[in-house]
């Protein structure tokens, strides 16, 4: 009996809404497998950039439903690199997408995998007049058979899950001057998550000094209190444990990128907070050097 | 038994669609409670502006299907500001966010509240690593909740609902000089909506003079008729009575808002047109002083 | 026995995805026909862009699911432009929008019309307002209903489809320099599509000779190779077979409408390559004038 596996797809992207090649993917979907519901994470990470994709897919990872993940960032999309189905939690789970290491953390979050395939089975891919829309000529497909209840192992010839391209997962490191971290997400509020959380830093007590470069190559020291809640920031930056339990650089009701000009990418030390900080712009500073 | 009691979750937020707020959003929906469908209203209310969320809430009220209404634009997320449900139409509907004015205008169209409950009860809500997503953990799963059937008077305590925050509704006024309007939505295509309508001004006639100010401070004036379609404005600025039944400052197949330097919040003075007005740019009017 | 008919509705505009529009479509829908499915095509089409609206519709039809395909890109909306709807392949969809042209492409790639009917049996109409959007007010409701069962018949007059607009198809021509293409669309990454594939240029080989005219006016020849993937451009600009079998001007990894400053509507005349192109910017090429 053939009975349907899956209900969802999770869908998260590069492609952008701008055009129609989200819409497109959802029409592959529903005329394969017209139960399954679509869910958009997002389709607005930058064109080509794998590694904030694989930053997204691992944020959302804990909250996804059981069932398929279809993520699609893919520049090297008609060449040799692979696509991949990779089963997770005894097949609870079905990430699909190029090899590139997009897939990796949310993958490694999942509880790490079960199982890979190679999409190189036909039978389950669109013809097309060019290659270079594996979005909706394979990983569509491939995502809406499986709901369909099509056998994993149906989609291709197996591979080894830890031969997959790993990911570049970004590091805090502990140097002399403090703990360097990086800003690895800039929110549509201008928030800057850190690869760092409160316990990572919980040496440094609750104020710490933040040393931030710009854009421009400028660096500056302010003071940041570790807070719960934008409004708890009280002027100046705050570093609030953000939604997934990160810090994050924030001003309180205002963009901390576009104020402190900083981006994805940028180093940031914390130390601890032993004097005033010198300070070089005019966001206002909860000075407070004494802790507590 | 434990019917499922609302099918639809009808969604506004400031939240974007760069990042995966209202794709983790849905997912919490979804793996809660599988059957509902969420209708995306909209979110591209800029960052933290409720104003705006609740006059397109308001804009949209009339339209949402039965069921539940969720609704975020909340720069208070984590502080002492409640969250709430808010039922109406004797139970036809819930209106779910934060009590900080952004429901009230839908509420009041509505029919005004039957009832209503802050959402401090722990069982319907997700634990969370960080107190800044409600969306998230506290509102998407409320909302969920109810589709399921659980009771609405199980998701808090309640509260007295004409204690609810009031929204800032803009009121238009009459001074000497003619009726004071304001701008309170700028559409995608630059047509700039008027808190006033047909009616409020039809003591002027149906061409009016119309004296804005730029967002330079520049000051003109300018003839306009109110018309129905943006094809009847035939040159120069119409009013055109919108798809709400409200007067917009419009150009046909152009932007107003970009051609005459306006947007929201900028006061717009309507008098009845007795001669012919002087213009400062190079848009072409229709001149037409003697009315009809 | 009224039974549904159709289940899924292809949705296509040039609404935004700022404003609350297309939220307000999906309730009208929704309240009608709760399982009627709606698919977002793209709704970022530029504002009264009726050619590119058709262009991104045609580029979808293969796609879309048996079903209703809803189009708006209406700057005559409210005037006697007639609304319409336009059933293909034997009534295995019904294509519903303005009759402007937005259709004609998309109708004539589902093998044409059967039938069409001029939306003005005010039944399946909404009351509303104002006159401005008729996506809301006539064409949702058209399409919902058909979901529902209603008979096409029913929703107006019948009228000739040989008479619906026609739209402007842009083709290519032969010159005595070349063949003479146009830039048809630029999705997000920069790729520049023309309106010419492989087979319309064969004669020239597989290297040619690109003649661009940039929006600054200056004029420049490049060299660039058919090829199937991104990657294989391998330096300078590619000719791409696309994913719809157009050939697209393209960079690997980045966007050739920025790099070269064209864009949609610009002439780009093609021909055989016989010796090195003299090239005035500083993408690097790869110069193959030797064919092959």
């Amino acid at each position: 009996m053939n009975t349907n596996r899956y209900d969802t797809i999770s869908f998260l992207s590069d492609y952008g809404i701008r055009d129609e090649f989200v819409g497109i993917v959802k029409c592959v979907i529903t005329d394969i497998a017209p139960h399954a519901k679509v869910i958009d994470l997002t389709h607005e990470i930058p064109p080509f950039d794998v590694r904030a994709g694989s930053l997204a897919l691992a944020r959302c990872i804990s909250y996804v439903p059981s069932g398929i993940v279809l993520a699609v960032v893919d520049p090297g999309v008609g060449t040799a690199r692979r696509g991949v189905a990779v089963s997770v939690g005894g097949g609870r789970g079905v990430l699909i997408g190029p090899d590139n290491g997009l897939l990796s953390m949310g993958t490694a979050l999942a509880g790490g995998a079960d199982a890979a395939v190679v999409l190189n089975n036909p039978e389950y891919q669109l013809g097309a007049p060019g290659a270079t829309f594996a979005g909706r000529d394979i990983f569509a497909p491939a995502a809406a058979h499986l709901c369909n209840g099509v056998p994993f192992a149906e989609l291709g010839d197996a591979v080894d899950p830890n031969l997959l391209m790993p990911g570049v997962i970004p590091l805090s490191r502990t140097e002399a001057d403090g703990i360097v971290a990086e800003i690895t997400w800039v929110d549509r509020y201008g928030n800057c998550q850190l690869n760092v959380g409160p316990d990572d830093v919980s040496s440094l007590g609750m104020q710490l000094s933040v040393l931030l470069t710009t854009s421009t190559g400028e660096r500056s020291t302010r003071a940041a209190s570790i807070v719960s809640t934008f409004a708890d920031i009280n002027g100046g930056i705050g570093l609030v444990i953000d939604s997934f339990g990160m810090l994050a650089i924030c001003i309180d009701r205002g963009s901390a990128a576009e104020e402190l000009s900083i981006g994805v990418g940028d180093a940031v030390t914390l130390s601890a907070l032993t004097e005033t900080p010198s300070v070089t712009t005019s966001v206002q500073l909860r000075s407070n050097p004494k802790g507590n």
